[in-house]
């Protein structure tokens, strides 16, 4: 016996999805779209989801007001039915928290669509930082809890823009953790938005993974590392290029921005527009893992432009999200209007 | 403290992890503990730490103070040397974080090696809830921020007992993120922790992760994945069996706890006893991924003991952990004295 690992293809419930010596793949074929949903089932949670998004997004239709899905956090991929280990994307969620705060600020309802646990808008202030949650507070003269005399100035500020969104209504906050419920969810929100068309907005900020385990290949328990020398290989299938049937079905006629985070400088922008190529939407924002807060590069159809903090902007603490949503607000606008002239 | 920090390479940078053949495996041969230390480079801050631990060693020990090291969350195993993608283990700290503040309670000093943003003791009341930070805060009448009446009674107390261990130093918090940094650092931490001799006990909770990807073969980008149908298989090796370093060398006098997790009941107590023979440590605490805030196992050479939550204590919210560390504080009183007998 090998003490190689591999997690196995469409089995038959009595193997073991562990097989200790090299498998025999089938050509690497990836799951259709399509498929994808056909052979998975949906999470439990999502009726109550469909309802919640149903309302908000009625809400704000009669109000006429613009909508934006923001996609935010990295998405998990199980290796574990009961899940122990995970493959992960990184991300903390400081992106689309960002983002969805300077859509709040100029109009927008904003869908999060977001990892648990990750940045929340407005909240991410003061979490995920070196503080912890007590170390804001402190123990007043009278014996109770108050924030600490030096946050009170900017927290009193970030607190009523909070309540703002909260008491109009105008965000809401939607969890997943692992990249099928990322999936799934995603494709129910688009539905649902495609009442509001045009004035729909998609901002797809999320890490989400390229591969995925599918779940006929996931073992039931932990997967046991052997006494000595086991080695673990885990194989993984390509996710279905979901962003296809966003724009082709689910939302035809709204705006799709999508990210695109690469490490390496120089395919950078080259991805970017294969992105653009292969999917046909509107925007993709290309960034860099090391440069990501400073600078983003959009790549459309016929341009690139690289949007840029000075350095005074990054001495002073501006969020780079404050340039990039009005740049993105503005091709929204634009798009719009296109489609108005096209009757849709 | 920041993502940015990285296992380090030493390694051509054509080499690849990632291969989308059936890779010819080298025969399985695990990494000695020793030779992983000699190989890979030790993070860059841990003399910072270093010099932090020393301190904090040093000062309980003129006060003749026990002290446990408790360790905390998931490791990472980055498969990237940028680091986009990432095996995670499951642990949100919870088991940790709480252990922590009954050892506290219990006049121990506590070194709490964590993953970084999980759990911490005390403010874990207040993260990773359904609440956001803001959720706890309301505005005054004179535009002040302060915590909602609603929170204060509980807060005030668990404030006071963050304080007492903040202000008496009893509390040294020590972040990790990958499964390389969490070796270097308990490695470094048990060395100083030697000094203390049985007075130091180590509370191994955190959820290491069985295998590694090798930093000769952590591709420097991210992983492309292909145009179509290209499969990611990930190949790791089991990581060294440090354990029975820290028993055999790093710390032989200390009192060593250890967890097994596992999903599958039918084998969690032969896994315990295994790792106990494998080590000739003291005690597994064993548990089961569905039930492990209800109940676990002690299982030491001679007898396996299961401590449960009545239902009354589940009802009334009763942390497990106010349980299972006296129970703790118990054998390590004995260890203690049997290690004096013998002149240690």
């Amino acid at each position: 016996m090998s003490g190689d690992r591999r997690v196995h293809t469409s089995v038959p419930d009595t193997e073991t999805a562990i097989d200790r010596n090299l498998p025999e793949f089938p050509a690497a074929k990836p799951i259709d779209e399509d498929n994808y949903f056909r052979l998975h089932k949906p999470p439990p949670y999502l009726s109550q989801i469909s309802r919640d998004v149903a309302d908000f997004i009625n809400y704000h239709h009669l109000q006429k007001r613009k909508i934006v899905l923001v996609t935010s956090g990295g998405t998990t991929v199980p290796l574990e039915n009961n899940t122990v280990r995970f493959i992960d994307n990184f991300s903390a969620g400081t992106r689309g928290a960002t983002s969805a705060e300077y859509f709040l600020e100029n109009g927008y309802a904003v869908v999060f669509l977001h990892r648990e646990f990750s940045l929340l808008p407005y909240s991410r202030h003061y979490s995920h930082t070196t503080n912890c949650f007590l170390d804001y507070m402190t123990e007043s003269e009278d014996g109770k809890v108050e924030v600490n005399a030096e946050f009170q100035k900017e927290m009193i500020v970030v607190l009523r823009k909070y309540r703002h969104a909260q008491n109009n209504n105008l965000l809401l906050l939607v969890p997943f953790t692992t990249v099928h419920q990322y999936l799934f969810t995603l494709k129910l929100i688009a539905q649902e938005l495609s009442v509001i068309g045009s004035d729909a907005l998609f901002y797809l900020a999320a890490a989400v993974s390229d591969f995925f385990l599918p779940s006929s290949r996931v073992p039931e328990h932990k997967i046991q590392s052997q006494e000595s020398g086991g080695k673990l290989v885990v194989d993984l299938e390509p996710v279905p290029k979901f962003l296809s049937r966003l724009v082709d079905s689910w939302a035809p006629i709204s705006m799709i921005v999508s990210f695109k985070l690469e490490t390496d400088s120089s395919i950078l922008i080259k991805k970017a527009k294969g992105a653009l190529e292969r999917y046909s939407h509107q925007l993709v924002i290309g960034n860099l893992l090391q440069s990501r807060k400073y600078e983003v590069v959009f790549v459309t159809k016929d341009s690139e432009r690289w949007v840029r903090l000075s350095q005074e902007q990054v001495d002073a603490g501006i969020d780079i999200e404050s340039l990039i949503i009005p740049e993105v607000i503005k091709l929204h606008k634009s798009s719009i209007e296109e489609k108005k002239k096209m009757g849709l």
